[in-house]
């Protein structure tokens, strides 16, 4: 049965499992908060699921576990930050900062990362402008192939995230976080996990036959969001937050789930601008607020209201935050694995194992 | 029979259309230029198949000829133009220049606009960036809406385009040029005017089941790209184009095609950035040539090249430059209507009416 934990209990403990690996505290501690953040919100498949495979990249000597983090090339509103091969959330909420900082002082500001890595769930970073009032914007490279060009049949493309949050003065942020694919690597991750069948257009088999068993998902290609749109913005968001940066893109991505040693060289980007550069602050608020109400009232066939991007990750994460974060038996059970070869304490030890 | 027309001819052509009703010969050519570079791209939904009803809404008065285009709250990588409800092309191309130029110099500008009108296709204005060898970003607010928000059945929502343009060092650019609907009410009326029923997939009825008949897609609502992701974007773009500017969105936006007397308000944006930002410009254009290159021989089934974003629209120009652009015959009649009502001369004249 599926237990729920306090999250900063969560956070504690993955903190301590990287710490064992070498991580130092305040970048364990900032890792472990983006993992739970993504768990607390729903997007399970960047949460937790990802600690163990974070943990065998650092010891495996794929991940440096004490990176130095650099700003290179900055102006007034540019930044680039090098992750020197560190965890991609703590280079992620560096970069993310940056940005809202140049944002506040310039109304706009855009910051890419090169030698970064796996940073999980996009929304975190563009969510983090909009807890600061600001828009947020979100784009990267992911870790893993598994897309073909549209007409293609090579896979030189993932599934490389979008993820745009706009503040409001009343509720949860507008968070749009979405893999330019219909199902991400993680979204399949908890398919495979929770034994449950995926549905057409996920995955497709060479040719074009829908593939419904996750854990066979490796011998299809992912099918784009929309078709060939979404195919050309998985390529543009590939070539804004990779090849401007440096980082890698098509061939030279590093499937992080085959290889543990080579550095990933992963790209992020993220633009940050201020809602209020033509509008007064109360006034477009004040629109925001108007034009999301209008939107989610604005009737369904079932008399219920319409849902918006960051709705549901809000629900769940205020039920979570009341009952504690669920952790399925599975997943507690290999983080209580972890636990016992690092000599962490595991909230899961009394319950589960 | 489609006859061919050398692109100057129809520029002039149409800048004495827009003479002949009050346009300004600057902003008339304009106008014209952009209309027809569409067409000239194959994007006909956005050329010259919208000139009668630009003069039809400039002679009711619900756009004016010789509006006054000022530019508001301007920081050196922000702006606003406020269009006057001028004609959109002239708006968003004067925005587009001042984004290039703050660009140019701060590396990174972002310009939106108020009370403009539509300003046909959005590729156009990214690749105006691209053709200074910057990245170009545009997002507007569609003139009419007809798509509900995801599980709603209320259509508050329009085609709201994107497109994302990346400057090359050798051939065209990279064009990324989508309505964030299946299908734009341009592409659906060139359906309707070439008698081509619409696939499934572009217009559902309120039950979901498709209409194939394009005279009849008012009757039922737009489907957006890759379901709820696709119509989260649609939301996002409204948001940054039109909310953030001031602009019409929701309820508030007026259909075009049904009003000829209420000015738009339509909200646009553009973000242009420099290529540059983090790698030296040679290397950058380098490594996006190599990964084009790549993904564009990466191979298919039938053993032909893929096709990205823009490269269709480049081999259509290239022919329709050196072939002439083609004008089917019912266009050409209506255009050469409007040539007699206006006392214009029509290169139509002689070969169609």
């Amino acid at each position: 049965m599926t237990s729920r934990y306090p999250s900063p209990d969560l956070v504690e403990f993955c903190a301590s499992l990287f710490g064992a690996v070498g991580v130092p505290s305040e970048a364990a501690r900032v890792t472990a908060s983006r993992l739970v953040e993504a768990d607390t919100r729903g997007r399970t498949g960047h949460g937790l699921i990802r600690v163990s495979s974070y943990v065998h990249r650092l010891q495996a000597g794929g991940m440096r576990p004490d990176a130095d983090i650099t700003v290179q090339h900055e102006t007034a509103v540019t930044a680039q930050v090098d992750g020197g091969n560190g965890l991609g959330q703590v280079v992620m909420t560096q970069a993310t900062e940056l940005a809202i900082e140049k944002a506040s002082a310039e109304g706009l500001a855009w910051v890419g990362t090169v030698n970064s890595n796996h940073a999980g769930a996009a929304g975190l970073y563009a969510e983090m402008a909009a807890d600061r009032g600001l828009i947020g914007v979100y784009l990267a490279v992911a870790n893993a192939n598994g897309m073909p060009p549209w007409g293609g049949n090579n896979p030189l493309l993932g599934t490389n995230p979008l993820s745009i949050a706009i503040p409001t003065d009343v509720g949860p942020p507008f968070v749009l976080d979405i893999a330019t694919t219909n199902a991400s690597h993680g979204t399949i991750k908890v398919a495979a996990r929770e034994g449950r069948p995926m549905p057409p257009g996920w995955v497709d088999d060479v040719d074009g036959t829908p593939i419904t068993d996750p854990h066979r998902a490796d011998e299809g290609f992912l099918v784009p969001m929309g078709g060939y749109k979404g195919s050309g913005l998985t390529v543009a968001i590939g070539l804004l937050a990779g090849v401007l940066n440096g980082a890698a893109f098509g061939a030279d991505v590093v499937d992080q789930r085959q290889d543990l040693t080579t550095p990933t060289n992963t790209g992020q980007a993220i633009l940050v601008l201020k809602p209020d550069l033509f509008v007064p602050r109360e006034v477009v608020l004040a629109e925001l607020r108007r034009h999301l109400a209008a939107l989610r009232t604005s009737g369904t066939l079932d008399g219920s209201d319409v849902r918006l991007p960051g709705d549901e990750a809000a629900r769940v994460r205020t039920d979570n935050e009341l009952r504690g974060v669920p952790i399925p038996p599975a997943l507690a059970a290999e983080l209580s694995a972890r636990a016992l070869e690092l000599r962490v304490d595991s909230p899961f030890n009394a319950k589960e194992t």
